[in-house]
């Protein structure tokens, strides 16, 4: 079937109107009729090229909520009518060692990504910037109901990318959590961290924005660019959760870690980074980052939020606004995420 | 009391006999008598100044087995006879978080340590290239019979600094642990690794010592000169215990760990270390570091030790042979630890 989509054309060009084909649905598949797509920084950084050479025409999104318009014969788990989401990831070998222990996104035979990806069956995958998806059922999360659907979307990367990460490393109560950077990842780790209990303190440029942060569920609020930040809380977190995709002083964050505590980056900088060997060693520091989550905690991420009340802060927009969004994405000018009504994709 | 010592009088300046002064045998103090001191690269580095002003004279020496000579009136654990080790601290503030939770090296007043410190009575500490200490009763370490006093020394740094990686990173049955480098550290590691049941990798620069490798316990042994070691060893281990202290390719060496290993630096390198974000994501990987280990896990590593007779691989040489010692040590010339028989000290 032929869907209607908003697509790249090119490297750093436009996003405009087009269709493009989507598959027959075999006998494991779900038709989603898409009705938000969130606007992921990664969305930006692949059709501008930043990360290499990409199959155009791109159509981005992998933060997709919609609603199950028809299932595969042996599909069970899903019938029309549910409300369900797509994250990052459509596919997987299924069989290695890391899909088999949960951690699909880091198949061994390479985890097919939601969109400019190479499927199994040979074609190019694309993504939620479009009014309808098939998938796999097995990588259809269930979108609990009591959530707002467009707030959800971006739960499914941003969600996911910030949940992972505190939940491998022990956020909670007694906890004390350190979130850098206030932008579409960072306001979901600070509500996710909250609610998991922990004591957070966001750590943001300014404090532009502190207003927002203690409202989203932050203890502390801390500007980076005051360098007495980084002497008040020396050896105070437990974790750090680095949403900041910039270059940033790494060893002046090891600095804030307690003994045993971890500094996880979940974005990743486009240099090296320049750690102090004696830092990770007197005392004992992490240093380590993770890459969004497997199926089912990403499941598990969706269940928490509904039970916690917690979906994105977004401003939705239609179709025909997602080249300014983008721009006011690169301009950090969002609070917090952008989504698509892809209603009005036509 | 004054005893015999070597010591170095400044910076960079061979070692020469001396004399020092031992403090009184207080009421929680043990008077030991040194048979053997290992010696220790940080011991070099400390001497020649790459760590900064020292408070010379410096008596080095942090890997001290010796005899109990005498105990203070509230000592019960220890009497005289009883044979005994010192590692690389001798006091602490025992009321802080990590001195409570048994990381004394970490301790957030200062671990004291056991030479070039300052000690809690203001006096400076002096190490182990000596006929006798006086140490605190709870910093003393009891050393089973069993264990060869000479190969025992260079447990008290060595062998707890490989160990408490080990240890803290689950290295057992079932689990690939790679030792990077074969020296005073790197062959005590691959001891305690097989002991405790991993299946152990030496990486070497060359294959040079292949045959002692596999004869201390390693299962497998590989040059990191040759590329290929890093292509075909790729995502292999669940922990790389990195005992070199020059620079090395951090990258390279993440490469080989699997999903959640962790790559653990004993050594401090003199540089930073550039390390590539994408390396520590995807997939999960964790660097971190670690420095020697408190007093109740230096005791287990002994009695683990005794257990499964494990002692260094040392060459005993008289204390007038320890300038040239320092230079065979420079020059990677020792398999694998000197020890100074502490009697020659005259």
């Amino acid at each position: 079937m032929r869907v209607n989509a908003y697509a790249a054309p090119a490297a750093g060009e436009p996003l405009t109107p087009t269709t493009i084909e989507r598959r027959d649905v075999g006998p494991n598949d779900v038709l989603i009729a898409i009705q938000y797509a969130g606007i992921c920084h990664s969305d930006i950084h692949t059709v501008n090229g930043d990360w290499g050479p990409q199959p155009f025409p791109v159509v981005p999104g992998h933060e997709i909520v919609g609603v199950v318009a028809e299932v595969g014969a042996d599909v069970t788990k899903y019938q029309a009518g549910d409300r369900v989401g797509v994250g990052c990831m459509v596919n997987s070998c299924g069989e290695c060692a890391h899909c088999r222990g949960g951690d699909e996104q880091y198949c061994i035979n390479g985890a097919v990504l939601t969109y400019a990806g190479a499927d199994r069956d040979g074609t190019t995958t694309q993504g939620g910037y479009s009014t309808h998806v098939v998938v796999d059922a097995d990588y259809v999360l269930s979108v609990p109901d009591s959530l707002d659907a467009a707030a959800a979307a971006p739960l499914l990367c941003a969600g996911i990318t910030t949940y992972a990460p505190l939940r491998r490393w022990g956020a909670g109560p007694g906890k004390k959590v350190a979130v850098v950077g206030l932008g579409g990842l960072g306001h979901i780790a600070v509500k996710i961290a909250h609610a998991m209990g922990a004591e957070v303190t966001v750590l943001s440029q300014s404090l532009k924005k502190q207003d927002d942060g203690l409202r989203l569920g932050a203890d502390h609020y801390h500007a980076t660019s005051d360098p007495d930040t980084f002497t008040q809380l020396a050896g105070r977190f437990d974790l750090i959760v680095n949403t900041v995709s910039a270059d940033i002083d790494t060893n002046a964050y090891l600095g804030l870690l307690a003994l045993d505590g971890a500094m996880v980056n979940v974005g990743i900088a486009p240099g090296p980074l320049s750690v102090g060997g004696i830092l990770l060693g007197s005392p004992r520091r992490i240093l380590t980052g993770s890459m969004f989550g497997g199926i089912a905690l990403t499941q598990e991420m969706l269940d928490f939020c509904a039970e916690h009340g917690i979906g994105a802060e977004v401003e939705v927009i239609s179709a025909d606004r997602v080249n300014e969004a983008y721009e006011r994405v690169l301009a950090s000018d969002v609070r917090y995420r952008f989504v698509i009504d892809t209603g009005t994709i036509a």
